[in-house]
């Protein structure tokens, strides 16, 4: 359970209080502020504080005195304009602050994108709690035999029992000897008064990549796309990816316009290279291509069709 | 008069709309929403948005569930800790935007500050206002004798009124040329049919650094306050000291506590060197020290001598 | 002419000088190191310092001890690889410094590219220099009547003679009150002992946007090749672009299988959104397409068209 | 031993190539590039490359053509002017690479620097290796009583010898079972055909903070001092003191007169606050000033003594 009752009592509380402000307010995204949106076993996301909506990127983009034309369809098509031709400061002029539950190495990955705030849990002040990730059974993927950084099939059986048993015994390992060292006084873990404890900031070293630790996360909106487009990608971590799933929802809710054309002109386009363009248009005018009369790498070529040409899905019926 | 009518009532149309937010507000600072306070003689700053307040800052550096502690005794200590101890990552929760209107120079000073957001107005899409700044009387320095970047007291008589109408007639000139060549349909300035008119791109290059441009400007509360400590700076140009003596008085409206740390710890402090710390080790220890002995340059002996006994205020009353 | 003759002397010094040291050079880039390549009217661009080479790129995205692999094919296609896939990370491992000579309305556009490092000549301290940029008669452009932010057909006769004498004539007028203004003793313009001086830091604001200034600007290689595709490309103004297609033909120099994979994913690509992938899709599948049976909008389809399909170039021979 | 032979082989090849560049060298630099700097028990740093020297900086504050001036005395006064004034951006314009290896939790407070360029090993794509930190005994500090962040005394007798069997014997379990769960074949590990491996994203997750990782960072000379003023100071955990350490002593190869006026203005110098800075003030004037009468509490007055009044030396002599 990612939240305690004592944490939902608090969420609660801060969602009861409500002030008038002249500021653009999102109710959909107010319908969920400060709750925890679970995540994997034990992590979370919670929207803490925003600013701005689809009506500031409009008014950034001209400048203007207003919250944006009268007219909804002239902004939706304002807001597609930017994305399509890639005028990203305008988008720049919203902000949000996410509240983040996540497991350390998902964290490293996380925190390489760098235009963002950040107040991380400090284990130099703080004991961590003992929350550790462990992959759901269908989640255990083994090392792929074709691609070097990605995940082949299902562990399944014995295997997989074996990999769950080592991980869970060795962070339940790490754990007890962290507060063994700390030796500090906590509930049902009373301090040893025959021996001192070791210095927080040194005991932590002892803890798995996979425990849990938590921050508050800031960026704008331009950088919220771009986080979402690098790590909702098929190619990203699936751990990274379940956050970045979530924040795409959030997305939906805070500035539809700006997410619609976030899916039309990114995470739903792609991009073709010099030659690829090429390729296309002689397909187009009718020509029988090959890799070779492409003069693009077979690598290249079979992406490419895969992309154009993609095979229909299999169906389920007799042929 | 920086804002016109229409402008006016538009503002005062946005002040009119409250929603209720969930989100922490500030009143001090929802009293001035979207107002715009003057500068110079054109310009204006205008608070358009804002994300969080002292509160915020607490919440990050707990990384706590509430809204800080119960005790304002604590948060506001808490923050005198954080900006003494220069921990800035709590202070990036808050963010803020600003609508401007700043002279060209002005602006080229401020858009150094390089963490922030901008969306300014484009002289290839539009046109331009006529305004542009005229300093003062009072504000016309002589360069000064001693600072090669400084100014130095007040030009006087024909020699002031000679620089005013050079400024002001240049400008009146430019803008008319500016408009000739643009050759654009305006209210009172019929295009003229026979003629094509220079690209709007091009035309602007024709304007003196003391035109009026706008933006919007958004930036967090810790590169807020740095902007400020180097723009309200005594060795800042004036002209931008103007528009950054607006942001602090924002400041305090919005974040007290935060505000009020920041005048202690960097707007009212200093900085010894390694050398200024031993001399007044020393002098303190009661050594009569000099520039020879304490091993200081003249210049940073000077210095140090200004700022840590100072000559009392000249007094007007007799000895 | 850009450069005067004691400064010519003193790049030519500098290009005397040789030292041994052990960090990879790039000879190409040796070759023309400090150099001024001539940019518009007055201006100019200057490599005054690199580090690295494609095989720090190489080096960096395998994180090994070595200079990257033997095989120059294979870093090739590694770092074709990184490119399409854009890994940009390994591309910020190489650093490049310019001076630049440039137009103020360029260096306002230019500075807008925040990852940079940037020294600008101050006219706070300095006497800015008598130049200025008129348009050659071939850039003297009228304002587009279909795109608001482009340029036309050029403008031609009394009406292009009369735009160059205004440009002229009102740059000669700045430049003199100018000087009037700072009354001080110039080689040929000697002060009037008479009156005192505006403070140069004020009396700037006199001169127009068409002023060369200088600075010197550090960037990495990512940021570099971003600000080339995005200041090289059509949509750009034509002044910045002659920057960027110099900085472009150093790139060339500098790391050439960087530089031909960015002309062949990034120059020479295009993007789809996923409407247009979709139409690709079924055009190549043999459906007879429109832009309703598409469901594209009117000027999305014929931006496609002219993508995929492109007219031919018409040609010289008999019709 | 942080480097292999092999790796040693590799920088040696390395050193013995030079070749003639007409950029500014640093032989004192260049007399240690590529070696490896020991820090910690299996930690180093290396320097891989760099950009400039203190006369860069010189050149930039400058804009001129050249080198800097010729002499030497006026250089070193300019780049002290600089730091004094917190003038930052000439020191912008030289950067340095290295090539560091750290424990993870280390590399955790390292990355939270985010003006830097980094690439790190990835353990999606990569085995990492068996080298993890254990404390020097020296340095097994105790929780501090009186700090929530600090280090207590050293730990000793059969408490530290357990803390240092928990770590060792922690780490090599958590090291067995990640080999295990990969399942690949490793000199000396011969792969269990029977097994098929887990993915190697995944089973990194079971290695501890205190196991190596490694990169390549890159960052200018300003942010530079900026991490050593913060990382090198008394309240940063030793580990990354250690090698913050190390960079300072790059530094003062590196940029000589940049880093005297980084020991000079920076790390030796202090801030005081408004009330200390009064409290001086007073003092020197003779007044006879208690934490009462200062209006300061007993903690920053007591900061303030101990400061401006330190106590002698203990001495070893008679009483």
């Amino acid at each position: 359970m990612p939240i305690t009752p004592e944490q939902q009592q608090e969420i609660a509380r801060l969602r009861e209080v409500t002030a008038p402000t002249r500021r653009a307010t999102v109710p959909a995204l107010e319908a969920i502020l400060y709750e925890a949106i679970g995540a994997l076993d034990h992590g979370f996301v919670r929207v803490v504080d925003y600013m701005g909506d689809d009506g500031a990127v409009v008014r950034a983009a001209r400048v203007s005195y207003g919250r944006g034309t009268k007219k909804v369809s002239e902004d939706r098509a304002l807001i597609a304009y930017l994305m399509r031709h890639r005028h990203s400061t305008p988008f720049e002029m919203c902000e949000i602050a996410f509240h983040v539950k996540l497991p350390i190495f998902v964290a490293r990955q996380w925190i390489r994108h760098r235009t963002a705030n950040v107040n991380e849990i400090s284990a130099r002040y703080s004991i961590l709690d003992k929350e550790f990730y462990i992959p759901a059974p269908e989640d255990l993927a083994a090392q792929s035999e074709i691609n070097r950084q990605g995940r082949g099939t299902v562990l399944e059986g014995s295997e997989a029992a074996r990999v769950l048993d080592l991980l869970r015994e060795d962070a339940e390992n790490a754990y007890a000897h962290y507060a063994e060292m700390l030796n500090e006084d906590e509930p049902g873990r009373p301090r040893d008064p025959g021996r001192r404890g070791l210095a927080r900031e040194l005991a932590r070293m002892n803890l798995s990549l996979n425990f849990y630790t938590q921050w508050y996360w800031k960026t704008d909106l331009h950088n919220l796309m771009h986080f979402i487009s690098l790590r909702a990608d098929a190619h990203a971590q699936y751990e990274i990816r379940t956050y970045a799933d979530i924040l795409l929802g959030v997305l939906d809710r805070w500035v539809p316009y700006s997410a619609a054309a976030f899916r039309q002109y990114r995470l739903g386009g792609t991009q073709l290279s010099a030659a690829g363009l090429a390729a296309v248009r002689r397909l187009l005018a009718g020509e029988a291509l090959t890799e070779e009369t492409a003069g693009m790498s077979k690598r290249e070529w079979n992406e490419l069709m895969a992309l154009v040409r993609p095979e229909p899905e299999a169906s389920d019926g007799p042929a």
